[in-house]
């Protein structure tokens, strides 16, 4: 039986969606999920990239509309779940996302104020009833992740938003995350160690939950 | 006042979109217009440009699924509506498109059987209710049209749809265009010299329409 699944990584620039996705990955390679593929969004795919760089890097000389941004965003979506995330889960991989559709909700939605129910609309008439199986939010304040974005090196297009813009985005984040049960919240401001055993134990309740056991726990049942 | 207006010429590959333009202009010269911008679709500003890139040439390695594609198509049109058409008919220029939202409604929905209604939503959530003034829709069969556009030189990934791709295209332009009074079909299966003055007459029976009369007829009227 397919059994593979999408889980998402979603939070603010500096959140820690690397360091959490080597625990993802270590978590559900000791429960026997080798077999894993990553993907990032925007981008991911040839064209996805190519719409990546102009959402990102904009135009010099050239205002990008809110709603092309929001476009351009679901074109490259739409590309990376039907030509990479759907066939990958066919073929019984699991996909990591770093980012997938709440971050539109978050930042377009919340950030920029672009209507919520055209973004659910748009968003059910583009990818129809397709959603991560789970989605881990690491939640921080703004000026914390920021200060870590920052120290990493040039902020893009999106990154140099307002601070309002952020403290949007996360509000967001936090009332989409309070009423959907498949998206669990992850205390990102503490300790390094802290935010990744609460990482591991989340993703491992949810995985039993799922009837997937830790590997060695697993053996000694069989 | 400003009484500029936004005209658009549509029809398939080779209705003689160009030469279309040029006749326009002359007409509009001779009703006293002489402040005409020209806009193409998908492109026009630095953004729809690239994306008019992206649309014609696919990628090498990567299916462009249909959603991407009409994505794109509206992203590059609403920075064309939002960064150049507005402001240049705000400004009193008149504004002569080849092509607009009609030839995806053509395209995407009679060619490619994407959902009518899909599209007319995303054309009212994108577009608001911006519209053309008025089309002229040069209708020729898709054998004619296809053979002048393969004399001009090689076909981009649009282009190379099969015939039945086109005859969709088409059947979904005459059936728009029955049932809206904005658009005015201008049969471009005829010797050009024909279409020429078609487009010229129907041009000017709009224009007095609208209050503009030939000019030497309206100085002798002062």
């Amino acid at each position: 039986m397919n059994n593979s699944k999408f889980i998402v990584l979603e939070g603010l620039e500096g959140a820690g969606k690397t360091s959490a996705r080597n625990i993802v990955v270590e978590t559900l390679r000791a429960h026997g999920v080798h077999n894993v593929i990553f993907t990032r969004e925007p981008g991911g795919t040839p064209l996805a990239e190519k719409l990546r760089e102009l959402i990102k890097q904009g135009m010099a000389d050239e205002r990008v509309t809110d709603k092309a941004e929001i476009l351009m965003l679901y074109a490259a979506r739409v590309q990376l779940v039907e030509n990479v995330i759907k066939p990958a889960l066919a073929q019984g991989s699991w996909v990591v996302g770093d980012r997938h559709d709440l971050s539109s909700q978050a930042y377009q939605g919340g950030g920029r104020g672009i209507d919520q129910q055209l973004l659910l609309s748009l968003r059910d008439t583009v990818l129809g009833d397709f959603r991560p199986d789970l989605t881990l939010y690491l939640d921080l304040p703004p000026a914390v992740g920021l200060q870590r974005a920052r120290q990493r090196g040039e902020l893009d297009r999106i990154e140099q938003e307002s601070f309002a813009f952020f403290e949007r985005a996360r509000a967001r984040y936090q009332s989409l995350a309070a009423e959907d049960s498949s998206i669990v919240t992850i205390d990102a401001d503490q300790p390094i160690e802290k935010v990744s055993t609460d990482i591991q134990a989340a993703l491992q309740q949810w995985l039993q939950c799922q009837g997937l056991h830790p590997q060695a726990l697993a053996q000694d049942r069989t």
